[in-house]
């Protein structure tokens, strides 16, 4: 059942054994939501763990310094960020699946399969409806609990660059940082830091780049044997997608990478004038109209040669 | 004479032709904070253009599009976002230089070269200073003249992430995307676009990155060669300074780029541990704690061998 804001704080202060479940693969919003949440119910004197399926990656250690583990049976089992059941992943979900009581998020798309939920989709995080959550509840923002919410926003937004980013995140990033939140340092975490593994992937992929079609499409490649050369693994991906899409000029950046069978996924970015949907239908793929993918049983020289195709007709190109 | 901004809005309001003018080699800010006051200027009545005396690149154009630009010999002459005269450039410091009767400014070592000045370290931006100046002037910004202010924030603070970003910051942030603003878009366009040299650049300049002392510092190298085979100018040079230090566990990370007359120039960039400064110092630079410069008249090896020796010191390597 949907219910008000008002109506989860209600929830909230009804129970005083509160489980708080993240999504699998954590980032910084459902760890953000998830932390900030366990201190405000602590600090209202309640009893309240978070948990995750995943390991905590350490960049977000410092979300878990205020939050106190203790171990009860929970009277209530609250899920923040998590869209769907399924991203609860293999431990919550055989755990909680079908008897999540509670669930805040932020997604669309969410999947409604809790027996209460809350759901704003004009929240650019979850991590700011904890934070008019916090306001309902009566406890301040202190500095800890801020960390968390600004984490949950920052990631969330990109560091506020984002088209989801709006007035309100803006005035509710105000308000954390009057908290002594250190903003810089978090963000330094967040996005300036770069493992070696994928500064020598980073390198290894940019001498892969090729322009087409009068530079408009631009194409780099990750291999396995690159991956494994660099000592890097999924994480270490993040961010190459968008490389080829960000160059000057061009309109259709696309990202390939070998899956373990030789085979390639294709990640395809476009400006405002492409649909890459419309690409990657055309080869069993879909997506959103700025950034779809889709899976090429090929090898990369024909992988390639199949894209380019498909691309050339919405460049306008002659075969 | 150091002046409030209520004496700097008094001043605006006494004059009819007023000329605005940019630091050389422009930025988001100077050419925002021009953009926004030259508009501003020209919804109360007046005659006001702004002038740079590089040209400006194409994607600040957005910026010049409700800039009338009219002939006049100016009553009053600002400066705005200069921090020194010479920054004017060649063209302006030779027509205005010794002239300048109004300087707008959040450079703490602003030279007070103006016949009146306002200062504020505390402003994120020259812009932020210029939003200010509005509401003193009883101007609403509208989307034009808050899309200037929020460029000139957005890049100063690299879209909210470093630590001038104020609480301040934030709410002038939430002002200016309620006039309809489109942030991300012009965030798209500061950041996240790369030119195509820029690209190549990178792909070479992460070719020469070596790890020095277990991996505490990192170097990368920039020669007149790479430049002139990626087709590179200085524009394509931001933000590569910062990529050693980016990378985990790197406590100094070092850019060198070689001269025209084949010196170096290196820019050290070092986490919280270590003084950035004290090491340039070493060797006749200076700067900021975590961010400096030299120039060592030697070539690539020797430039590197003397910056190592001083940086030994610093990560207490035995030499």
């Amino acid at each position: 059942m949907k219910i008000s804001l008002e109506d989860v704080a209600a929830i909230l202060r009804e129970k005083d054994h509160i489980l708080i479940l993240s999504h699998q693969y954590p980032d910084g919003d459902t760890l953000g939501s998830a932390g900030a949440l366990c201190q405000i119910l602590q600090k209202m004197g309640k009893s309240a763990r978070m948990e995750c399926s995943d390991p905590i990656p350490d960049k977000y250690g410092y979300m878990l310094s205020g939050v106190a583990h203790k171990d009860f049976t929970p009277e209530l089992v609250v899920a923040v960020d998590v869209a769907d059941e399924k991203l609860l992943g293999a431990k919550l979900g055989a755990q909680w699946g079908g008897n999540i009581d509670l669930c805040i998020d932020h997604h669309g798309s969410n999947q409604r399969y809790a027996r209460q939920f809350y759901v704003d989709p004009s929240a650019s995080a979850t991590a700011e409806i904890i934070f008019e959550l916090a306001a309902l509840l009566g406890v301040a923002c202190d500095c800890s609990i801020a960390s968390c919410i600004y984490t949950g926003i920052t990631t969330d937004t990109g560091c506020f660059r984002y088209s989801n980013t709006t007035a309100a995140t803006h005035r509710i990033a105000a308000r954390l940082m009057e908290t002594g939140v250190n903003a810089a340092d978090i963000n330094r975490l967040m996005f300036e830091t770069k493992s070696r593994s994928r500064i020598e992937l980073e390198r290894m992929v940019l001498d892969t780049l090729e322009y087409y079609y009068n530079d408009r499409c631009a194409i780099i490649s990750i291999t396995q044997n690159m991956m494994a050369k660099a000592g890097a693994d999924d994480s270490d991906l993040e961010g190459l997608a968008p490389i080829p899409r960000k160059i000057e000029g061009v309109l259709v950046g696309i990202t390939l990478r070998e899956k373990e069978d030789g085979s390639y996924k294709a990640s395809v970015r476009t400006g405002p004038s492409i649909n890459a949907s419309a690409i990657c239908a055309r080869l069993g793929g879909g997506g959103h109209p700025q950034a779809s993918g889709c899976s090429i049983a090929a090898g990369l020289e024909e992988t390639k040669k199949r894209l380019l195709e498909v691309v050339a007709g919405f460049l306008g190109e002659a075969q």
